[in-house]
């Protein structure tokens, strides 16, 4: 099958082959099949893992592409942006029968991450044409300053140089092939290299093909992008270690986050790794919340801890409360519907028995005990609902009970008074997100609560459940460790481009020799900082 | 003696003590004494190196008073830093006559230096008054959004945490106890331990009690600030690895930031650590340059080598030209200048011989010439300037040419031809500084070089020196690795106070819970990002 997009053709077969610059290779590693986790069958054709070969070949593209790239404009890139998401929009139909195949994650759903992917292209293209993605700073020369003139001095941001992105397996469009960190590398005039996930290896073909057409649409360097397959110990190493290779993004577990940090930190010249890892999203009940609506509360977060298997970076899997009537009509509430719940297909077999087995450790555990579980469904790899319950002096006894547990399970901990719910965040490690559930005669707790998690968080929600991330301009899908390797930047949203710059000053520099972004009369019409003041003059 | 300021009085004789939390507190490790440098004497008193105890007491001080000091409004920490301003101005005659003692720098030059500090602290106060260190950004709620409403999400900057600063040989002021690290940490509103350089011990004595008082004076908590004697093997290693540690500066040689990097990396929690290590400035001299001023730049050049004795981190250490008269006119008016110059004090004995140790490898380069030195001085630790030649095939093949000689000794690299000069930049390791002196004739290919330099330098500089680094809102005093750790930012400039910085987002957060930098009705009337948008409304 084929899809014409303007005057490219898009071959959207899926053949098994990854990309190298564009052109299709048939790997030489290991064969590997993709999997419905539903049905439990594999999907054709069989795909191949790169070697050490394909690797050297994908970066010296990358690293000749990169100067031509980078010198682009971000007009142009803005362009190419927009085009990679019209190319995933044209793929239509076969791009979601095979994601949902592969991922067992439902079609209404990918066609909405389909959205949100194609929206981050868009954004990025935006954030590009506004311009402040820069950093444009000027301080005039003073001639006449005592005791020594001063020099003219101008900033700007340039791209750190090929980046290397790890799909994750949750979000096979969003934070994959052509997902945020791609979006936001290709933003910044970074060429990448996508190391595919096992979990969804034709979606990342199509994909991948869909942003290589927009590559020679745009007349870009091959190496701009590449997609490889692969196993992260092996040729994700390699990656990373890859001399040419100048920054990693990486969404997964906090083993694999590591061990890429650990590769990243021990080479010559040390890189950036952006490792997006593990978190289990607290959710705080304050007490006249819980008063007012204890039972929709209940029936909310069982929505949110069961939707998509619970297979979210932002699941919350972790509830405090302190113990009472209230709390035991939330339990009841979250109960009742986590029991009528079904057991849901999981990304994979390898994830669908890691949550096994973290369930039943949890469930095992002396100190905690099973309160609901949800009905086996038919998917051969799924993974059932369950809700926990433990006290929280037991929880902040034991790190064990702190591990993310990926999946629709969750723990709610029962704090004797107020104090001990709001004395328990000094014991939690960095999250993604928290959230707390208020009324207003709860502030003056709340208050205190926002100010310890500011410092455990990247995001703090009131009054909502933590899965759904916004992709705008104020979002920080971040925090600190271990949620992530890197708690100054986000992964979601417009600010994640500076991720993937850094600045450089241009000190008496003729003007014809300056980039347009800082040259005299501000060709770019973009906001600058001149001696301390931003101006769009 | 002591000197009033304000109403407090700041005891400015030189005890020997440090100061945990403001409390001065006699060292109980090993006695080190501070050296002249000119005339190889002790200056008294005894110092003592702290212990284990004193940085656990140091850590446990900034931990406590992090929470209180970052709610500290924008406006409070830009009076508290220029009352640390205002308290080094007070100390005066004594804090220069200090300086000069401990490093053999003379008193215009330290007094030079004492306006650069100040001056960077009153920079930093402008900079938390406008404001645009916070971040902020607004992403209004769109509740009528379909097919799901958006929520309000609000993004801004906090500080990271107690920030762990070591002071900087070659800049006892600018660099040191209330240096660019300090004032860009206090301005995030991260607490600050500073480790003092052996080089100047009692300089750091004076500095810390000025900043100890305006502390007091500002009622902020004790463990703001603590300043701290040892060895950065041992007691440096034990602060960056204390878990209360969120961020590191440091200024000083590669191996020592390595190891810092190292320990930081090997953290349950890693941090980040800003390392300025080593950089050997760069120079080139294109055709239309040296044909036009050869015997200007020879001079030129010469007095940007030996100024300081060569101690600064951006000293050009390297000079690429083509081979031809006009290059033997540049060697000619720099050897003559390099002959008559005198050998100055260096900074430590330790220094001086580092120095004598690399000058002398270098000498005795099979492939590298020495050209010109210049006359011993009346110093007792100093070092000779020394102009030294090479051809670029040798340069090229031997990374041990490329390794930075701290003082006053350059290599010029003898190239065939434009090209191998143009091409020589890919043989680099990252730089601070890389110069181009050029005229308009050779602006083809300062192109080509500009372009190159990008990837190498963290600032590109034309037809001046790179000794000299503006306090400004431009200036990159980074680069690539192994110029700083972290070439995505710099130690020098406004731009600096981003180290210490982290995002968090806020969802749906009740007005009266948000931080006043997001709150509705901007009422610090900072500059916001609004749907994208920056506005002042």
């Amino acid at each position: 099958m084929t899809t014409t997009i303007n005057t490219t053709t898009i071959n959207t077969s899926i053949t098994g082959d990854f990309l190298i610059g564009g052109a299709a290779r048939t790997g030489e590693g290991d064969a590997i099949e993709a999997i419905d986790p539903s049905s439990g069958e594999t999907l054709g054709p069989t795909f191949h893992y790169a070697t050490t070969k394909d690797v050297q070949d994908a970066t010296r593209l990358a690293d000749e592409a990169f100067d031509t790239y980078r010198r682009t404009t971000s007009e142009a890139r803005a362009l190419f942006l927009e085009s990679i998401a019209d190319n995933i929009d044209a793929l239509g139909d076969e791009l979601i029968d095979r994601a949902s195949a592969e991922s067992g994650l439902s079609r209404v759903r990918l066609q909405g991450e389909r959205g949100r992917t194609t929206g981050q292209l868009r954004l990025f293209a935006s954030v590009l044409r506004e311009g402040s993605w820069n950093g444009a700073r000027i301080d005039p020369a003073q001639p006449d300053r005592k005791p020594a003139p001063r020099s003219d001095i101008r900033l700007r941001n340039i791209p750190l140089g090929p980046v290397v992105v790890f799909s994750a397996s949750n979000f096979p469009l969003a934070f994959s092939v052509a997902g945020g960190d791609t979006a936001s590398a290709l933003a910044a005039g970074c060429p990448v290299i996508v190391k595919a996930h096992d979990a969804h290896l034709g979606t990342s073909e199509l994909v991948g093909r869909a942003v290589s057409a927009a590559v020679v649409e745009h007349g870009l360097p091959s190496g701009v992008f590449s997609l490889i397959y692969g196993l992260g110990q092996t040729i994700g190493v390699e990656l990373v270690t890859d001399p040419v290779v100048a920054a990693v993004g990486f969404t997964g577990s906090r083993g694999g986050g590591l061990a890429l940090c650990r590769a990243a930190a021990g080479r010559d010249v040390p890189i950036p790794v952006y490792a997006e890892m593990s978190s289990i999203n607290p959710v705080f009940l304050l007490p006249g919340a819980l008063r007012e609506s204890a039972s929709e509360l209940g029936a909310a977060f069982a929505a949110s801890l069961t939707m998509g298997s619970g297979q979210f970076c932002t699941n919350p899997g972790l509830v405090f409360a302190v113990v009472g009537a209230e709390l035991s009509e939330f339990l009841s509430a979250a109960s009742t519907a986590i029991g009528l719940s079904t057991g849901a297909a999981m990304l994979t077999p390898g994830i669908a028995a890691a949550y096994a087995s973290g369930q039943q450790a949890l469930r095992e555990h002396a100190d905690v005990d099973s309160v609901a579980t949800g009905q086996p469904g038919s998917c051969v790899f799924q993974g059932l609902p369950e809700l926990l319950v433990t006290d929280a002096e037991n929880f902040l006894a034991d790190p064990s009970l702190h591990a993310e547990v990926f999946g629709a399970t969750s723990l709610v901990v029962r704090c004797n008074d107020l104090d001990q719910l709001l004395g328990a965040v000094k014991g939690l490690e960095g999250q993604l997100t928290a959230t707390v559930h208020a009324v207003p005669g709860d502030h003056a707790s709340a208050e205190v609560l926002v100010e310890q998690l500011e410092r455990t968080a990247g995001r703090i929600l009131f009054n909502g459940w933590p899965t759904g991330v916004e992709v705008g301009h104020a979002m920080v899908h971040g925090g600190p460790f271990p949620a992530t390797s890197d708690s100054r930047t986000t992964s979601v949203g417009s600010l994640a481009i500076d991720r993937f710059l850094r600045p450089v000053s241009y000190q008496d520099v003729p003007d014809a020799l300056l980039p347009s972004a800082i040259a005299d009369g501000n060709p770019e019409h973009i906001w600058r900082r001149v001696d301390g003041t931003l101006t769009q003059d």
